[in-house]
């Protein structure tokens, strides 16, 4: 197991309006009214079928243009400008995997093409899954939130801290 | 774009109780009380610091023992017995990339091992990644759940019928 490793491959890939990182929403609940499109490559499109009749999806991705460093593991989050952090209790996208996971809210289905909104992720990047998002599974009220209870206000957009040099 | 391909490399392994699929637990939510140990690999402990503060996390992790038979798109998944759904209407762990997002409660953290419960995921599952849980980032509640909606009483367990042969 220590030295597992697996391949993924783009499935598709995501369009929205940020081109780098910089002013990028942070999660899909800053991003309100953002919309993009999700391009499935053909040879995927037969695992779209029944997708529209869900509200929410998420997103699996590729944090293509994070900085890979080897393996940063203590990181000063965008929410959190004083200290460093464990990499495990952020959602900073420069990761031993970067693979990020967005919540967005899915408006309509074209063929290949899937229309959302709420959209947090840089323009191109590789969309690695889809699956539908269910409250029941999904949906929890946590009260203990360690560091990010005392982050202060929490900042809406990006900064390139994170991005590749 | 089209021919995109990453690695993905395993930051420490799944501990549970299920040595099979069939009689796991379908999603966290039918894991009440279940409990299981993360180990990650020591090269990666300095990333978890700052995690113990938080009450749910999520663990990325790969489907080792789904079935990937190429590319399936069609599956039938376990809360729906009859038809065949696109495999990006559903969760179900044969899927072009093999990923899985768990949202399991933290219950300890002991140097590089974490204690968890509602463990929904097979003994000796391969981990990519830990992110925490943020109600505020995280959970939603939709309306509209397309062919789950009609799917009658929800199973708690799978069964075998993802298992790789």
């Amino acid at each position: 197991m220590k030295n597992w490793a697996g391949q993924v491959k783009a499935i598709g890939v995501i369009h929205s309006p940020f081109q780098q990182a910089t002013g990028t929403p942070i999660q899909t609940r800053a991003a309100e009214g953002v919309e993009g499109t999700v391009e499935v490559f053909p040879e995927f499109v037969a695992g779209l079928q029944d997708l529209e009749g869900f509200e929410r999806i998420w997103l699996l991705y590729w944090f293509d243009r994070a900085s890979q460093d080897g393996n940063t593991l203590r990181v000063c989050p965008y929410l959190d400008t004083e200290h460093p952090r464990g990499v495990f209790a952020t959602r900073a996208p420069a990761r031993p995997n970067p693979i990020g996971i967005s919540p967005v809210r899915l408006l309509e289905v074209v063929g290949n093409v899937l229309r959302v909104s709420e959209v947090d992720i840089l323009d191109g990047t590789p969309l690695l899954d889809i699956k539908p998002y269910v409250s029941h599974f999904d949906s929890f009220q946590v009260e203990r939130l360690g560091w990010l209870q005392d982050a202060g206000d929490w900042r809406k957009a990006a900064d390139g801290r994170f991005e590749r040099k």
